[in-house]
């Protein structure tokens, strides 16, 4: 327990100078984030993801961990901050508001995704900003952003700007009741007025997350009919072992804070011992990205290959159970989870850790950073495991 | 010679019955492409550029191949056809038509792309489906969409539905002046009225395909700026050495058909031998998908996968190469590519081929055809190589 506290303590302490040494963009604010091998920049553009996310991490750090407490974090931080609230609203589109995906260097929209993703991170970032600084404008621009995600996700999704096709169903997608649950946890800590006014919210997000326990609980499955239901095809097949893991997660920290023991329970059984199972290769080790729960081959050139996110989120699924339940059984899952990817993932001569390796565990991009990795699964990977290791070992902050 | 055309030819056979056997739909019309290894459907989805580009195969062989004319190749055309006419056309939105990218099994349309490409595999079928049957309407049909694409692609893309945003300058992407070269060629061939109407629109294409030699002649970049500069990141190192050997193909027809030695010159020197130069993986034999011309990482995650349609084009870009100059080190390459692809791809076993490799060249997905790989560049190529052993060994058809 002490060595993985040691390790994983010293690895945080690596990644985040990786990124302050390479990502910051003292010019115009904000982060780069498509940063090579040795963290060069091979690409400027700015992904509103990704900025949203380092906002959040260096906050959180600063926040809570004494050894992060550094001017330099908090200055970068804010500026990201800055950088995303006068840059990453998009120009309206008949009049509907949206966050961009993808902005230039100096802040100008690139392009729009047509869902919620890019304004819940800037959320994060807001809130976290906001306990950081105490600038009440940063929690009331979250409020304001949370209550327009929860409208497009909940009342009326036409402000994404999708067109309503007739062979297109409105579909439950994993994503969104899960990243709507981690807002609520993110909003509501602390805040007892804001519990309040998120609780039906939060119970909406368990239900629709549970309603992907599917095959009489033997699958979780990553999209079900907004009835719950098993969709036909592809769509209807596809898991993400990954995703259920996090999902797992962030339904085990909303059990414990709500008492529920029925939902921790589930959250252990379905949404983390489930998926690993059947989606940790027996013969190469790792998490498969994408799997079909009949077997077919996916369709998505990637499906075989171990991506580091994947592996993050598993650590801190079984930690975290591992500490509700201390059922040694769990502690073995952590373990062997640890043991693949502080062995495969890791760059122990630049920093940070490689994000994509083949199926058999070599390297397949040699990039730190790129349009969808960036400073976030792994140090907050790490920072939840540290916390939680220093729990177990009685030596909490 | 002989055996090349020999094996291409009974390669064609048993392509073209996978095809017959397993991706009509005789209930609604149209094709299934989901095939698994042995053939079955493992996803009903019909999307529209594989619709398109089954029935104009399908066509052409039964127009141009002897062995080919049997009715239920022309019936399965025409009933995709007509399920083309009757549902590839989505809903409009704010009053601009466009093609659904992907319609369910009966027809219904599920998601709209906003580019060209659904429109120019729609015309594609119309035209050559015109010439097999006939029909008067179905050319009308052809031209009516082409002009359509013409005017999105040369006067207002602003009909294809993509907002326009301050961050995201107009790229010329190779895919769009070579896609439209193609569609000149085939509504123009015999057709000396059509010739004269497109034929400045042909020069257009080419001079935007040349844009994309850069590097004082060294590379071949995949997206340029309008004015046929060098763009920054990723997307300005971008290359995809399959493309540009599609294009030039695509380019040394136009060429031989208006007689421009220079333009074939230009074909053979910097959209063939070029690419494959840089693309063809030494070490492991085969094309790699994509590249970065400054080497760094590129960012897509299957960048260094074996594919099967770069080969498909490599094999008809040095035959035909080879056809024009009779170099034999075009037959050399040709031969290269041939071994590789023939160890590869094809499945002797259950027909078709494979689509997916590892950059090892091990099998990566087992499909035989999926969302983008339909009936269509296995069997141009095979019948494209076919035609073109038969012009050398002084058999034309």
């Amino acid at each position: 327990m002490e060595r993985f506290r040691d390790q994983i303590a010293a690895e945080l302490d690596r990644v985040v100078e990786f990124w302050l040494k390479h990502s910051h963009d003292k010019e115009y604010g904000g982060f780069f984030t498509c940063l090579g091998r040795e963290g060069q920049v091979y690409d400027e553009l700015k992904y509103v993801w990704l900025q949203g996310r380092q906002v959040w991490m260096y906050c959180r750090l600063y926040r809570t961990v004494e050894r992060f407490r550094r001017p330099e974090i908090l200055e970068a931080a804010v500026a990201g901050g800055e950088f995303l609230r006068s840059h990453a609203w998009a120009p309206p589109l008949g009049g509907s508001q949206k966050c961009a995906f993808c902005l230039t260097r100096d802040g100008r929209a690139v392009k729009v995704q047509r869902t919620i993703f890019s304004e819940c991170f800037y959320v994060l970032a807001m809130d976290e900003l906001a306990r950081v600084t105490g600038e009440q404008r940063h929690q009331v621009e979250a409020e304001r952003v949370m209550d327009l995600i929860v409208h497009w996700a909940r009342v009326d999704p036409s402000g994404l700007g999708r067109p309503e096709m007739p062979g297109d169903i409105p579909v439950n997608s994993m994503a969104i009741p899960m990243m709507l649950l981690c807002l609520v946890e993110q909003l509501t800590e602390g805040r007892a007025s804001l519990a309040e006014k998120y609780s039906e919210l939060g119970r909406w997000c368990v239900q629709r997350t549970l309603q992907h326990i599917q095959r009489d609980g033997a699958a979780i499955l990553e999209h079900v009919s907004e009835e719950g239901e098993e969709l036909p095809g592809c769509q209807g097949r596809h898991q993400n072992p990954g995703h259920a893991l996090e999902a797992g997660w962030f339904l085990l920290q909303h059990a414990v804070r709500q008492g529920d023991e029925e939902l921790k329970k589930t959250a252990v059984e379905k949404f983390m011992l489930l998926p690993f199972q059947t989606g940790w290769d027996q013969q190469h080790g790792g998490l498969l990205y994408f799997q079909d729960v009949d077997g077919c081959c996916p369709t998505q050139l990637e499906w075989s290959m171990k991506l580091w996110w994947p592996h993050c989120e598993a650590l801190i699924a079984f930690l975290m159970a591992y500490c509700q339940t201390r059922d040694p059984a769990l502690l073995d899952r952590f373990s062997q989870v640890y043991d693949y990817t502080f062995s495969h993932f890791p760059d122990a001569e630049q920093g940070e850790w490689f994000g994509y390796l083949t199926q058999q565990g070599s390297l397949a991009l040699d990039l730190k950073g790129g349009p969808f990795k960036g400073c976030f699964h792994v140090p907050r990977c790490l920072y939840m495991c540290e916390q939680l290791l220093d729990g177990l070992l009685g030596k909490s902050q």
